[in-house]
Order: C-alpha cells, then structure tokens, then sequence
C-alpha cells in the first residue's frame, strides 16, 4: 500500500515543544506491533496485532449505533471489567457485525486464540472488526493469521499492521509525537483506517492509540473523550456511522514521567500533544475519504455557542451541494450560506461573512465583490478551508470533511455484500 | 424539454374513484396558465403564470429556512394579510435569495408587474423563484416576461407552465385527477419541480396545486399541512433543503360542490385525492432527482411510534451508501440494517426482517438465505421498494428517495455560481 501522500501538509504538529517522530503505535517505549495476510481479504494484510510488554491503562469510545457489532460489545464489556489491557486484536475485510451469537462467539475466539499466542489472560486483550457487514469470519484463517502475526510481533511493524487495519484506505495513516514532560521524553502513536461510514455526531471510526506516559487510569479515560470529541467526532466523509466505530487507546507509563495531574501544565502539555495525533489521524482519513480530491477545512466563528457553531459546521460539512462545489472548484457561497441557513441555529445571514482561505468571498449585506481569478486558484489547492463568521457571538468551532467525487459513486456502487 | 417518463408507473390513482385527468394545474374549472422565455436561462421558459379567474383562497407551507429568499418572506406575510389569490408568478433559473433589500424590491416589483398585467390587486400575487442564489433578478427580463406570459394565458398553458418553472429537471412534472363529491366532479391539478437540494424533514419544495373544490380557508390550509406532511415532507434527494423551498395551493370553488366538512365521508374522498396529487407530484420529484437512475420507496413497519418510522425511514433515504449499493444493484442489507441502527430509534436488530420487493433479504436472527437470482432481478428495475419489518409494534411510516450515481456529481460539481 502506497504511502505516499503522507506526510500531508496537516500533519505539522502546531507547538514546537511537540516533536514528530517515526514509528506510528510503536514509538511510544514497550510497544511492538505486527500485520499479516491471514486471508480474510484476497490480497492484502488483514490482521494487526498491537501489544505492550506490560498491561496498559486502556479505554475506548465506540459507535453509538444499535447495530454494533460483536467486537464492541465485547470491548465495552471488557473495559468496564478491567482497567488494563496487553493487546488488541484487529482484522479487516469483515466487520462481523450483524452476525449474532455465532458472531459474538468468532469474536471471543479471536480473543482466546490471542490469549494464547502472547501467553496473556483473555480479559488484558481487546478486539476490533472493519470491513463488510452481516458474514461470519473465516476463523480457521482468523486463528492461523493470529498466530502468524504473534510470531512476527517487533518495532519494526507499525506499517504491517497500519495496512492490516485498512478496508478501502488508499493509504495507511500513522503518526508518532515526542513531548517533554518534566524533562522525561513521553511519545504518542496511533494509527487510523478510513474512509467509508464515517460520520461525526454520534461515535468515532477505527483508530489505536499508543503512549508510554504515566497518568492514571480516570484521567486517560477523560483524555480520550474529550480529544476524541475535538478531532474524530469532528469529520465527515458521507454522514454514514458504522457498527464497528471504535478509538482504543493503551497507556503502559514506561516513559517513567510523575503521572500526570489534571489541571497540571505538564498534563495540558500532554493533552496538546495527544489531541494533535487524533487530530492528524482525523485529517489523513478525511484526505483519504472515498473518491476525495480535496481535504476541506470548515471553521464557524462568532457563534452564540460552541454547540451552534458545531451543528452549523456540521451541516455544511455534510451537504452534497456544498462537497460537490468543491470537487468542482466552485467558489459556490450561496451553498454555504443555504446550508447554514437550514442548519437550525440562530443568526442574521445578511451579517455573515464567508471567507475560502484568506479571500472574503462574501462581505456583510450580501456584498460579494471578490477577485474570481484569487478564488479559483484556492479552490485549485488539495487542502481548503472556509471560514464563516456569522459576526453573532464568540463561539467557534472547526471541523473537517472532503469533497464528493465520482470516485465515491465508483467505489460504494460497486461495492459487492 | 421532454415527457416521455411520464406518465410513470408511480402515477396510478390508488382507487378507481379517483380518476386520473389531463390538464395539470389549468384541469381545474376557472384555472389558466402560461410559460414563456423570459431570457433569465438561456435558452427554456422560464417564467410561468398560474391564474384562477375569481380570487382563491389560497394556503402555502415554506422552508424552515433562516436563509430564505425574498419570495417566501412575501408569500408568508401576504397569506397571513389575505385569505384569497388570483395569480402566482414563477421564475426559474434565478432564485433571488441572498439578495437583501434589493432582492426583496426586485420580488415586490414582481408582484407589482403581474398585478398590472393581470389588473388585480398586487394583494393577491403570490410569488416563487427557483435557481441560482445570491445574484440579481434582470429585472427588464422579468417584466417583460410576466406580460408576454399574461398574453399567453390559456387552458392550454400548463405544460408550457411546468416548463417553466425547471431548473435541473429532465421532464416537467403534472398531474390531475378528477373524484365526485356528492355527485359534483371536483378536480385537482398540480405542478412541481425538482430535482437537487430535496430534503425532508424541514420544509419542501416547488409546487403549485389548484382546485375548483368548494371548502372553508381553514380547512383547505390543514388539508395541505397535512398531505404535504405525508408527501413533499417525505422524500429527499440529496438532504439539502433550499432557500425556496414552497408548496402553494388555490382553491376557487368553481366546482360547486356543498362545502366539505372536515371528518365527512366527503371531506376525506377528496382528501384522499389530494394527498395522492401530491404524492404523485413528490414521486416525479425523486424519479427525476439528479442523476438519480431508480426510485427507491423506504416502508419501516412494526415501529413503537409513527416518529421513529418516520426516524428509521430518513436515516435510510439519506444514507449514501444504501443509495449508492442501490445504484450498484447490490442486495445490501447491510447497509440498510446500520442506517436503522444509527438513525436514534429504539428496535432490536436481531428481530428485524428487510424485503426488497416481496423477497425476504434478511430474516430474524440475521437469517439471510435468498436467491440471489430473484435478488438481482428486483435490483434491476426501475422502481425498488424497500421494506423494513421491525416486529416492535404497530406504527409505520413511508418515504421516498433515489439511487446515487455520477450524474449526480456531474450536474453538481459542474454548475456554475
């Protein structure tokens, strides 16, 4: 799988006391990881093993649908049994959602069949699932690919199993960070897959995250929650949520920083940092959404709310017109402005003003006297924001999608169940 | 611009009491049109005229909008001033919205000019733009085109009518029908456009319904709440709901009929009519979507409530990705079962059956023995019902939407601002 297109522009970490480094869910100290070719795709890898040497404060958001498939069950049980876990478990090609009791019983083998392979409980590893819906897994091939993948466990292989997680990704997304807390260098890695059924609002998509910093097990819980509301819960490619959505992340303390207090610079330092993976994450599945041409940034300032600017942002976000306009590199405000209008929130539309990059494109009172020629070369770049200032409020929030292409049509109508 | 589409199979009166007619919106006793090209497009008509010789009450339901355009924040204020209209003037290819104060002059001089040309109060001129946002109406265009189409008016004009009032639609969309009331045939004719920025939930969109029916102001405005509730309000094409979005209705009582009584025998024959001319209408709407290749009819049955149906159904029609495995003709339960899953309701997926057709794709407990032949052969046509049997109750709900394809990008991502 190529990888080209990374590293992206997004993916500059904004202070520079936040260091990028190498090594994806492997940079943070005692984790190793391993992707193989178990089977359950034709051709590419299909499972992903992530392990720390030692047990890992764990936790997890998941999708909010009711449809949820087996693994997330399975995991929610879990973290609520137990604060720590050893590994996670993931393979693609088959979500084993909507699968039934046969599904949930294929999803505790793949939890058995790791146990075993690490020499660890059942109850320190986690599972996840991508890939199609309502078929049982292979679980002779499942097992064996587990075993394979046990075996090949080391440093080296955060993009074996970067690729194992992916579905229809085109190109996998990791990324590592450095931070110095006290002194003590603590490092963040995750991984992400894309790029269907991705949804804000209600959940999340597949995502791990890796950090050998030491902070107690309450406050990596709280820590994910609210980074994931900033960053996954922030994107959108087609508004559709899966069974499957699920951020995990493992904390092992082998940094050996003063764990972390809440309200404490060393934490908000660390928060920054850990925000800023999810955020890079969200970013490289958004540039990778199905058929997308371009990556759009969609800020809503001077909003009575956060929650208005949210649900406003969300709404352009989600609009074909608005998606389409892009892909056709359209400076279309008037589409903006609709989708704000029927976004339900309050505001005076002849006080808003709609900026692509730098260019005001529409002034106060409807005024729109903007240079064509400086539109349409921002509109010609991969990566676009818009800024609505609705001039209303001190309230803002930014959220990120991608344009809408044939490309999508291409992969979802051909997609075979 | 073409026909040949209609009449589509969607088109059949439910009962044989009901009686198809020709004539669309001009079918009506006392009704004439006109549509002629006024030069705000290039090339089709464009302006459009819809006149009853004696005042009509009148009743109109509009965009949930903030953004709206002129057009409607003069139709809500003159229907609430005035029980009665004579005439509705229509654009297309310019939707004068965002368009501040001079947008609202260009609409009330509109009003003004048909008012003039028809010699009748500007009271009762409603009036109704469709097209492109944020520019100015050519105003010498317009005016000249309400009196040549004023010149025009006859029996004859409402396909010219329903011509002119397109935007992005393939083939005009009329319909009338015909059902006794006490022994008086009483008739009622429609027009609507299509065919992008088509949203439940909110609002609707461009329609225009006449009657020579005999009813009270109040009842004719619950009749058109309501069947807009179970026919604009439930279809969509993209999830964009527009800046101008209307239905109007006009009731002359040419017909003669004794005045329909609310909860009569009589009242609900022609309410029946009535909410199967607009549904007919919001069909035409959807089979000409943009791009769209199939109509696609959503039923949930056995739901706990009508809303969370009506919930589960939205979610369906709105999901990319079931209309693009539509599109695909691919038997895709999946999907369909995780859009249910995420759309907020309360159901148990494990006692959820899915037909397409009269074939069972999903039976409970996630059984999915069919033959993928008969399958296949369903997907094939042009009309797909879709029904989602959630065994939790009693309520119900239907909605409508169409497939996904790349025409739809292609006239999206191409139009111009």
């Amino acid at each position: 799988m190529k990888s080209e297109k990374f590293p992206p522009k997004a993916d500059q970490p904004p202070a520079e006391k936040i260091k990028k480094i190498d090594g994806g869910v492997c940079a943070p100290n005692g984790f190793i990881a391993a992707g193989v070719h178990a089977g359950i795709k034709e051709k590419t890898r299909d499972l992903t093993l992530i392990v720390s040497d030692v047990p890992a404060y764990s936790a997890g958001v998941f999708t909010t649908s009711i449809t949820k498939a087996a693994c997330v069950t399975i995991d929610q049980k879990q973290l609520k049994k137990s604060k720590v876990a050893s590994a996670i478990v993931i393979n693609s090609g088959n979500a084993n959602a909507c699968t039934g009791k046969r599904g949930m019983d294929d999803a505790l083998e793949s939890v058995e069949t790791t146990s075993r392979a690490l020499r660890i409980s059942p109850s320190k590893v986690l599972v996840s699932s991508t890939g199609i819906i309502g078929q049982f897994l292979p679980m002779k091939r499942v097992n064996a690919g587990i075993v394979a993948a046990a075996k090949r466990l080391r440093k080296e292989g955060h993009l074996d199993a970067a690729e194992g997680i992916c579905t229809t990704d085109t190109f996998v997304k990791e990324y590592a960070v450095e931070v110095n807390i006290g002194r003590v260098p603590v490092r963040i890695g995750g991984v992400a897959k894309g790029s269907g059924m991705i949804a804000p609002n209600m959940a999340t998509m597949l995502a791990f995250v890796t950090t050998d910093a030491n902070l107690s097990h309450s406050l990596l819980n709280k820590t994910l929650q609210r980074a994931t509301e900033m960053s996954f819960n922030r994107i959108t490619v087609d508004g559709d949520t899966s069974t499957n959505d699920m951020v995990l992340v493992l904390a092992n303390g082998k940094a050996g920083n003063v764990s972390l207090k809440e309200n404490s610079p060393a934490y908000t330092h660390f928060y920054k940092a850990f925000e800023h993976v999810l955020t890079v994450l969200s970013k490289l599945i958004v540039k990778d959404g199905e058929g997308a041409t371009k990556l759009i940034e969609v800020t809503v300032k001077g909003s009575q709310s956060k929650k208005e600017a949210e649900q406003a942002g969300r709404t352009i976000c989600n609009s074909l017109l608005v998606k389409t306009a892009i892909h056709g590199e359209d400076a279309n405000w008037g589409r903006i402005l609709a989708a704000v209008g029927r976004s339900g929130i309050n505001f005076k539309p002849n006080k808003t003003e709609i900026f692509f990059g730098g260019l005001r494109i529409l002034g106060k009172n409807y005024n729109i006297s903007f240079s064509e020629e400086k539109a349409k070369k921002i509109l010609q770049q991969k990566e676009i924001t818009i800024t609505v200032d609705l001039h209303g409020g001190n309230h803002s929030a930014t959220l990120w999608t991608c344009d809408l292409s044939k490309g999508y049509i291409d992969i979802n109508a051909s997609y075979r169940s």
